[in-house]
C-alpha cells in the first residue's frame, strides 16, 4: 500500500499504522482524530462528508468528541472496519484522494494542532511483568543472591494506580515533594523529591465494560484491548522507599503518569507478533495461552536538559515482557473484577538484559552510584528540574513501519 | 425540631441528618433523593415543583440525575443551603406539611423504592488510619513486640483501590477465585478463597476537582468532603497474603467493595465531632490541624447466616482511627495529586481496643484460631457462603439521633 500523503511511508504515521487520538484543530475545534504521516486528520468532519457510509455498527458520528472512549465502546469488528476503510481511504487513487474540498477541510498539519489525553480513563493499573527490572529491583533493594519474590514467576503481579493524575504527552509536571526518610536520618523530612525517575512502560486501552463477578479468559483478551500507547510511570524513589510497606506505592507514583497521544491498535501491531519467554516453572491452567502474544517494539528513552541536545539513554524492547497482555487481563479478572471502557493497563518497567536497555534512572545509575554522563557534560543519578523526558516507541518489518510517536515531559521545579 | 413525618425522630434519618441518595422509584423513574424516618422523597419532582427556589447557585434541577456528582459538584456554601432548606420543609407545620398533592407524588414508603450506587466514583483510596488494626495485623503477621512498620505514625498509609467493582448495598456478591499458596503447600494451588473477609469501614466523598499540582491543607480539607458513607472493604485473606509483596493489596481486594446507599452530609455529623487521639511523635507540619476532627460514631457489625438470625459481631467507634479525614486528604494531596468529583476515601478497617470492637473476622477470630461462635449453633473463622454481613452506623446526642442505615451484603458461592 502507498498513501498519497507525501512523505508518510518511512514515518510512525505510515498507511498501516492508522492510530487514533483526539485533537484541538486551530485551538478552538475538538475532534477524534487520525495521523497519517505528518498530517493530523479530522475524522468527526470527514464522517459528515459522508466517507463512513455502509460500516454497519456506525450509525452515530462518534468521532464528533472530547475522548475516544464511545469510538472504542463500538468493539473490535466495527472499530477494525473504521480503521481499514481510513486505510482505503488514504491509498493512492482512492476518492478521497481527489477530493480536494474534503482534504482542505479534515487535514491539517501539525502546526495547526494540539493532541489531547485520548481517553477518558475509569480506572488505571500498573502490572510488576518484566523479570529484568523485577531482578534488578530485587538485587538493589533486596537480596542480590536471590532477588524475585517467590509469587512473581506464578502470578503477573501488579496495583491499582491514581487515574486522576494520567496526563497528555506535552503537560509539564512539577516536582513533587513529600515526606522522605533515608536509613540514617532518624526522623523523616518534608520537601521536593530528590530521586524523581521516570519509568520506561507500554499500557493497552480495554473497549468493553463486563459485569462484576465475569472473567475474561486468556483467549478472549486480545478481543477486549482496542490498543496501545507509550506510559511513563513517573516515580519519586525517595518518597516511594519510605511510603510503600506494606500497602504499595501511592505518593510516589501518583503526582502524574504520562502518556502518548496516539493509541495504536492491536490490529496494526499484528506485524510485530513474536512469542513470549517461555516461563518456567509452568503457571496454572488460568494463566495458559496458545499462539504469539508478544510484540516486537523497539523502545528509546531521551533524556533533553535544558537548552541542550537530546541523549538517547536507554533502548529496550517490549519483547521482553514475562507476561503477556492476554495473561494480565486473565489474571486481573479471574477474581471477577469488572473491567471498563478505556481502562489503561501499563506493563510496569521494561528493561532488557544489558545495562543500556534499563528502563529507569535507577537501573540506569544503579540507585545513583553509576552517574550517567550526557552530551553538554553534565551528569545524572536522577531526573533534575528542567530536563525533558522522551520516550519513543517504533518498529519496521517488511519495509513497514509503524510507531507511537512519542510522550514528552519536561519537569518543573516543585511548586 | 419536630418533623410532621410520624415515627422519624428516633430513627437513623430524623430531620437532623437529611442524607442524600439515588433512588429507583417504582422500579421505572431514577432521582436524586432524601430520606426522613421510612420516607424517601423524590428530590427531583419536589424541585420541578418550587420547593427550592431562590436558593442562589441552584438554578438547574441537578436532582434529575443517576448519581450525585452534579449536585455534590455545588460545593458545600449551596449544598448546605439545601440540606437547611430541605429540614425546614419537613418541619412541622411548613408549607409542604399542608401540601398533600406534592407529598402524595414526591413521597415514597420504602417498599415502592431500590436504593443505587449514590455516586459516580473516579478514584478510590484507601487508608490503614486505625492504630488498632494496624497493631494487630503486624502482631499476627510480623513481629508481636514490634507490630507497627517504622513510618505508620508518620503518614497515613495509603493504597489505590478499584472503582470499577464499588456496590451499592444490596448487590451480593460471589465468593472470589484466585491463586494462593499457604507456607506449606510447594506450588500455588487454584480455587475459591477459603479466608473470605469483611473490613469495617466509613469513606468520605469529595465534592471538587482540583488541578494536577495544586495541594489541599487540612484547614481547607473539610470544605472538599460532601459527606460519609459506610464502607464494606471485601477481602479475601488468602489472595492477599500470597500475592501482596512486594506491591500491595490487588485481586484480594477488587473483587467488590459494598458502600451503604445514603451519603451523611459533614454538616449532619458536627454533632458528634470529638478531639483526635493524641500523635505521638509530633507529625510534619502539612500533617498539623486545629479543632475537632474526629466523629463519635458507634459501628456495628452483624453476621446473618442463610434463613437464621442476625448476631451482632463486632461494636466498634469511627473515633478510633488515628489519622482524621483532614490529614488524610492533606497527604493524599500534598504531592499534587488532583481529586475529583465523586472520589471515595476509605479509612481502613476500624477497631477499637478490645476484642469485641474488631473491624474484621481476620481479628474477631485472631486468624481463624479463636472461631465465633453464632446463635444457630454454627461457628465461623471466615465468611461462609449464604452469609450475609451487614454494617450499621449511627449515634444520638442531645436527643438527636443520626445514622447511615446499613450496608448489607450477602456471599453467594463462587462461580
Amino acid at each position: 500500500m502507498t498513501s498519497f500523503v507525501e512523505n508518510s511511508d518511512l514515518t510512525d504515521f505510515s498507511i498501516y499504522n492508522i492510530p487514533f487520538g483526539v485533537a484541538i484543530f486551530n485551538q478552538e475545534y475538538i475532534a477524534c482524530a487520525t495521523r497519517i504521516g505528518n498530517i493530523i486528520i479530522d475524522l468527526a468532519t470527514l464522517y459528515d462528508e459522508g466517507y463512513f457510509e455502509n460500516i454497519e455498527g456506525l450509525e452515530d458520528n462518534v468521532f464528533e468528541a472530547y475522548t475516544l472512549n464511545s469510538y472504542i465502546e463500538l468493539g473490535k469488528p466495527i472499530t477494525s472496519k473504521v480503521r481499514e476503510r481510513i486505510q482505503e481511504l488514504l491509498t493512492e487513487g482512492s476518492t478521497l484522494s481527489k477530493d480536494q474540498r474534503v482534504i482542505e477541510t479534515c487535514f491539517f498539519d501539525m502546526e495547526e494542532v494540539q493532541m489531547m489525553l485520548p481517553i477518558h480513563i475509569p480506572n488505571y493499573t500498573d502490572f510488576y511483568s518484566c523479570i529484568e527490572h523485577a531482578t534488578n529491583v530485587g538485587k538493589m533493594f533486596r537480596d542480590p543472591e536471590n532477588p524475585l519474590l517467590p509469587n512473581w514467576k506464578h502470578l503477573p503481579v501488579a496495583y491499582h494506580g491514581r487515574a486522576s493524575s494520567i496526563v497528555a504527552s506535552g503537560v509539564n509536571l512539577h516536582r513533587p515533594k513529600g515526606q522522605m526518610k533515608t536509613s540514617d536520618q532518624k526522623n523523616p523530612v518534608f520537601g521536593p523529591s530528590q530521586q524523581l525517575d521516570f519509568e520506561l512502560e507500554m499500557a493497552f486501552v480495554t473497549n468493553k465494560d463486563t459485569e462484576l463477578g465475569s472473567c475474561i479468559t486468556t483467549a478472549e483478551a486480545e478481543d477486549a484491548i482496542f490498543g496501545l500507547v507509550i506510559f511513563n510511570d513517573w516515580s519519586a524513589r525517595d518518597i516511594q522507599s519510605w511510603e510503600y510497606a506494606p500497602l504499595g506505592p501511592f505518593l510516589g507514583k501518583n503526582f502524574g503518569s504520562s502518556i502518548s497521544p496516539w493509541v495504536v491498535t492491536l490490529e496494526a501491531l499484528d506485524l510485530f507478533r513474536i512469542s513470549s519467554p517461555p516461563q518456567d516453572p509452568e503457571v496454572l491452567e488460568y494463566l495458559q495461552y496458545t499462539g504469539d502474544k508478544n510484540f516486537d517494539i523497539q523502545l528509546e528513552v531521551y533524556l533533553q536538559p535544558e537548552n541542550a541536545d537530546e541523549n538517547l539513554i536507554s533502548q529496550s524492547n517490549y519483547k521482553y515482557l514475562y507476561w503477556n497482555m492476554a495473561q494480565q487481563l486473565a489474571h486481573h479478572t479471574v477474581n471477577g473484577c469488572n473491567i471498563e471502557i478505556g481502562d489503561v493497563y501499563a506493563s510496569g518497567t521494561i528493561s532488557g538484559p544489558s545495562p543500556q536497555s534499563f528502563g529507569s534512572m535507577l537501573e540506569l545509575t544503579w540507585k545513583g552510584s553509576k552517574p550517567i554522563k550526557l552530551t553538554d557534560g553534565s551528569e545524572r543519578k536522577f531526573i533534575e528540574d528542567g530536563d525533558t523526558v522522551i520516550i519513543r516507541a517504533y518498529n519496521q518489518k517488511e519495509g513497514k513501519r509503524i510507531g507511537f510517536g512519542e510522550v514528552r515531559t519536561q519537569i518543573l521545579p516543585a511548586k
